[in-house]
């Protein structure tokens, strides 16, 4: 089995590390990650200029492009020889609910979903404590498994992993995303030129964080594996979406 | 009714005028949009710093941010006033099928999930002729439709306009997103100063793209417009997933 | 007469086309500036990917670059005919002193030094009154002297206009750059999510800002016109230093 | 003596590892420098988002800005105790002529210019055999001299190494910047997406290169030395400037 592995924070992130070396003996390791913090990055890509690739003393390859950039380099052609999944982590924060959609975590699993095995992203639930290899070991026991997961086309895993020693996880739980509360307003502060600027808020509370949710699992010590999917396709609306489009004024016969 | 709008090509773009002026009338229109082009950018959050608002003679304001900056500061408290909804575009080029996942077009939209109306991403199937025009009276008919749009929380619409004088479109039709085959592979080049950089190889064509997705519908002169989620869980996989978690081996009795 | 003009406010800025305007008639003008604020870039350079190239409605290019890009690229080659001499500006502030180490203005200048006249960088010292139509009627000026100016290989004039109304002006005065001291210490904040972050301190104040000064003229009403050339060499250094480099132990007998 | 190092390749990069070990026992080293690679950064400076600083485990400071950013945070109220020197190395490549117009290892020094000892900007004239461990000898020897090095104020040392063992060395020699030639002309290319892109191109020759100049001497195997000024007033060129500003016509009698 030949895994890539890359992540959000950086190729000098301490969570990378703590991946790799907590999947020593699995497989085929490479390491493709940004030359620096990509965080909320999401699934930027870089299309209008070409990406620089450096080969670090320690194996670890480097690009100064985004998490989707890595991944996307990496198993379309930077390598002779193909990979059989992508694993991207260890992030050092929570990636639950609605931050999924600004993750680079995430999305740099999501680029490997045209792999056969679906990509695995796995995040520290972080309350100081910085138990890496617990998550790494959650990381390892997934891979191992002896049976053959078919999640469907284009689907990924989002694991995020309490930050506890092993032996203090509660278990495992299989979890819907939930979602966040709007997030907290914008904090304006003028910079020591004068001039007004604002940061984004803090991101909001967990609005739909209850029993069967990411939250929910990992607020109480269990390892959080959510099935995420690429196709955004809301396939419930459609029926109602139909109906409305057909009520359309203005667009003469031509609306169908 | 007040409408933001916001794009990813920048608010110095084309099509954001055409949208701007295409709507004029239809409510109080805000526009919030990136200082210069930012495609691609996907869902970018900007975390690390304070963004930097202008406001230009024409009176639309630009943020030194991604698309997903702009709808966030502006829903979120640079105004006093808030947004009924949001609305971004007009995109120089198609965001078909899996385009959506790297869209900044799209994510700008997706910002506006947790107002009371669907936001709405529009972008041009261009084709060189660039009818912005024909795309913002598309989404004027959208806005002005009478009845309610109930597509159920955080979903957006996501459109593409043929690129066609308005008599020429051959209708409107719902449709899912398609997915493209895997992208071209990468491509190398050595700069002036011979070194070897990689581009992005160009996007993959459409593998499923056949009667009901988006690929077909624009590419039969029809309008696309696809009810879009934010929640990506696979709901159908879980019961897959519960099944091989309780199968996995090594977790001792905390597994359940 | 070929002109370039440039700046570093970026592509849509007052200053610019105010420039352009004042300019009108004075021979063929072309304008190529970044695509925004590049304000602080000083000398940039980008190697590491190439740049994209813009023609906007109003005939101005933008570049997705420094200023540095912008007046290198103009001149090296975007253009089938040559340019005879660059025009930088109107910069938003004054770039005095140190300032002009640290200035984009400056450095789209300096990359118009391999041509036959010398390149002018204007700034205004503003106050908020944003005279930019004065400072564009001194440039002119200069630019219409009946004389040849020989400031001798690689120099450029660095012009600050005071914010007044051109009838208040004092005169012009050829100056020396002033110093400024030290900057005020860093600025340190914490941001929404905790994290501590530095701001750049306020510049200095002008520490040798006495008659014969650029500092001193424009606080007294003059325009101040200052030769700066690219030659760092400090000559008058020499041979102290080569008097302490002969003083060095443990070279052998190699140093010479 | 409190050093501090810091250079444009970014925390990671092997010259500022050489150079950190090359000067250990010299006194109190502290190295704060990029998070990555900011060749060609000139003097820039951050001006419009506060920096992120990081600590290392190999007790090194990262800054998510330019090196000039580096320099300044650090010496200008990061640290408690002040210091005494900067030095700014090794670099990859030389740093020759109009070279350090651009350069990101000369900006670094400069940014020590209110310190009390001439800054040192050290850059290894790279043939590919990687001969850091010679500029780093080079470096402690200057900082070894007894006595005091008097440049005058806001003055440093710019110093380029051959690429050769120690042994090979021909000596050190005292020089003057030469001057390159006009640059090679853009290169044009078409990115995968079809569009026209333009890389800068290579940089000229050495136009001014003879006996004397800093070219000159690497390429004779010697270590150059030049002594280099932040004042960029072209002095000599005054009162052929005044004697012009003298004739200009059109500003009535304020002219003076």
């Amino acid at each position: 089995m030949r895994i890539l592995l890359s992540n959000d924070d950086g190729v000098h992130s301490p969570g990378l590390m703590a991946l790799f070396e907590g999947l020593q003996g699995l497989g085929e390791l490479a390491v493709v990650a940004p030359d620096r913090d990509h965080s909320g990055a999401s699934n930027s890509l870089t299309l209008s200029r070409p990406l620089t690739v450096e080969k670090h003393p320690s194996g670890f390859w480097s690009v100064d492009g985004t998490p989707t950039d890595c991944v996307h380099l990496a198993v379309n052609g930077l390598f002779d020889k193909p990979f059989d999944r992508v694993v991207s982590g260890i992030n050092t924060h929570a990636n639950l609910g609605d931050d999924i959609i600004y993750s680079g975590t995430v999305a740099a699993a999501t680029e490997g979903r045209h792999l056969g095995l679906p990509a695995i992203a796995v995040s520290l639930v972080n309350n100081g404590h910085f138990h890496y290899e617990t998550a790494a070991r959650v990381v390892r026991l997934l891979l191992e498994h002896k049976r053959y997961l078919a999640l469907g086309p284009r689907s990924i895993l989002n694991v995020n992993v309490p930050d506890l020693p092993w032996s203090e996880l509660a278990g495992i739980q299989v979890t819907r995303l939930g979602h966040r509360d709007r997030a907290e307003g914008v904090v304006p502060v003028t910079c020591p030129r004068g001039k007004r600027r604002y940061w984004i808020g803090a991101a909001g509370g967990g609005g739909d964080a209850g029993p069967g949710t990411d939250f929910h699992a990992v607020q109480n010590g269990f390892v959080s594996v959510t099935p995420v999917h690429i196709d955004m396709t809301r396939h419930e609306a459609m029926t109602r979406l139909q109906d409305w489009v057909d009520d359309l004024e203005g667009f003469g016969e031509v609306s169908q």
